[in-house]
């Protein structure tokens, strides 16, 4: 029988309702009495009990250490987690724990799993069996799928089905034969060695969305306050405006001070170009570093572990031309 | 035989390979001998040449005047412009242009019109279609689709389905039998008067992404720089950490420095609810105003007109609980 560890940090799967609003209480022991029986022997840790709006750099470095610590002693493990951020650490736990040698799943639900048609008994018992039986990676799993956890971005605040897999298929989804695996696994992580935690980030960036106005000044204003990296949401293709209130320049001046400056699309899907048009060329020109496809919680915690590693402006170009984990199809 | 106008501003559907990408360079009379013989009679002013990612506050108070300029003479306006901030333009032209007596149809395509497999005949077909026969409103019309331009958002980048009416249905799909309107249009702008061209608007304002890690003293950098509201997309519902980086002090003292901040959801789809969780609870009782179920293009837009309109934050945080046009479903 697989032996699998039940991470919980609280969310809406463990929330009771107060006069505050619902608010995270069950532990990871009461989740597991309301699931009823599991085909495997699950052991469970309660290591944080908060809403996901509140989990921070500092709760990434707890959920790395712990699936770390406990890598060899189980098949696989599950983190329980709220739906808001979730998205966000399965990216940078994608980063943190390069290598991972067993399958690490997050799941969480939308309703809170005390309440009758609640969707956290079906997502649990889904994470518990891509626990068991996907390969070593760090994954989300909601709603019938389990998706790459660099992959995934939260596109619906009420509806079960949550979760997207963003520019690439998910890696399994639900049918009446169990799970089912996606045979094209390029975009899958290749391990190169043995797993790694690395913790070291630099939580200094900022994540800007691009809207007709935009004064580029608001970028100096946040540099000299100590950001010290930025992820813009550009238009469509990568695109941004070099006529009056000029972002392009902005970025050529930002990249000499040593400060990084990603691209990434506005667009949920599909990746950005900038090579495609001028608006995109000029950008490119002045050292703006592209996202490709991937997703902006990708962008933003892959700049945040860049900049914690010490790498420079040049360092970091390559870094983002690099598939570390999955998170980006490189053309 | 119908009277339309279509006032072409470059974009993607005007644009020629160059050494630089592709930049916009067909005028709107090339366009329309492009598409062919219409049922309709059309007459062309170009009105700009540019990249949408180029397209600022400057440019939509010049189409907003052209149209408003042109409203009795024509039975309905076409306006070309590039898809990357088509939906932000369509949604402050729905606050610039209220009561428009005529229905007035953004369009554009991925692919410029010179290119064989180009999307931009249909589109533009559509458009003129959607001009001669929907109700006096602003439109966005795209891919068989008409969209309520206050509800649109581009959602892909390179696929000729690149734009999606959110939390609304479209207004109009086109089958065989022509354009098929949704008969529930409970959305729809109630007009009620005259048409009033107003394009007053304050556009030092800033669209925040939050992620874990952001540090709320960036959004003072930036007030202290000379924003004057804010619009953050906070997680799932509206939630907002409030744990140590406390985004929920800092927005409660934003509010009482007299910056509006506006909470929506980074979510794509469904509403934002700040009365549900602790987490949004908090935000709430500081100040914040709730975008529920509007579009960042709307809520920014708005921010921006309500402010040129020297709203104060009260005043704002009370425009934001009406429902101007169509561009937000009040509980």
């Amino acid at each position: 029988m697989k032996k699998i560890l039940l991470l919980s940090t609280g969310g809406t799967i463990a929330s009771v309702a107060s006069n505050a609003g619902l608010v995270p209480k069950e532990t990871g022991e009461e989740l597991i009495k309301m699931l009823g029986k599991l085909p495997y022997e699950i052991q469970v840790r309660d290591i944080l009990q908060l809403d996901s709006s509140n989990i921070q750099p500092e709760e990434w470095k707890l959920i790395a250490q712990n699936i770390y610590k406990y890598r060899n002693d189980y098949d696989g493990i599950v983190v329980s987690h709220g739906t808001d951020t979730m998205a966000y650490t399965a990216s940078m736990l994608s980063f943190m724990l390069k290598n991972i040698n067993i399958p690490v799943v997050l799941t969480g639900s939308q309703v809170p799993i005390n309440v009758v048609l609640s969707d956290a008994h079906d997502n649990l018992r889904l994470a518990f069996a891509a626990a068991a039986s996907c390969p070593p990676d760090i994954y989300l799993a909601f709603h019938n799928k389990v998706m790459l956890g660099c992959r995934s971005v939260k596109v619906r605040t009420t509806n079960f089905d949550a979760f997207e897999s963003v520019n690439v298929p998910p890696v399994a989804t639900v049918s009446s034969d169990g799970l089912v695996f996606n045979k094209d696994d390029d975009f899958q992580k290749k391990h190169d060695g043995n797993p790694v935690l690395n913790t070291k980030i630099d939580a200094h960036v900022s994540l800007v969305k691009l809207f007709p106005g935009f004064d580029p000044n608001l970028l100096f204003a946040m540099v000299d306050s100590g950001c010290r990296g930025i992820v813009i949401e550009a238009y469509g293709l990568g695109g941004m405006n070099f006529i009056r209130r000029n972002m392009v320049a902005a970025i050529g001046k930002l990249i000499r001070q040593g400060i990084p400056v990603v691209a990434s699309s506005q667009c949920l899907y599909e990746r950005s170009d900038l090579t495609k048009y001028e608006v995109g060329r000029e950008a490119l020109l002045e050292g703006a570093i592209s996202a490709c496809d991937m997703t902006s919680e990708s962008a933003i915690t892959k700049l945040m572990w860049a900049l914690g590693q010490g790498m420079n402006v040049n360092e970091i170009a390559k870094f983002f031309g690099t598939n570390v984990t999955g998170e980006v199809s490189l053309k």
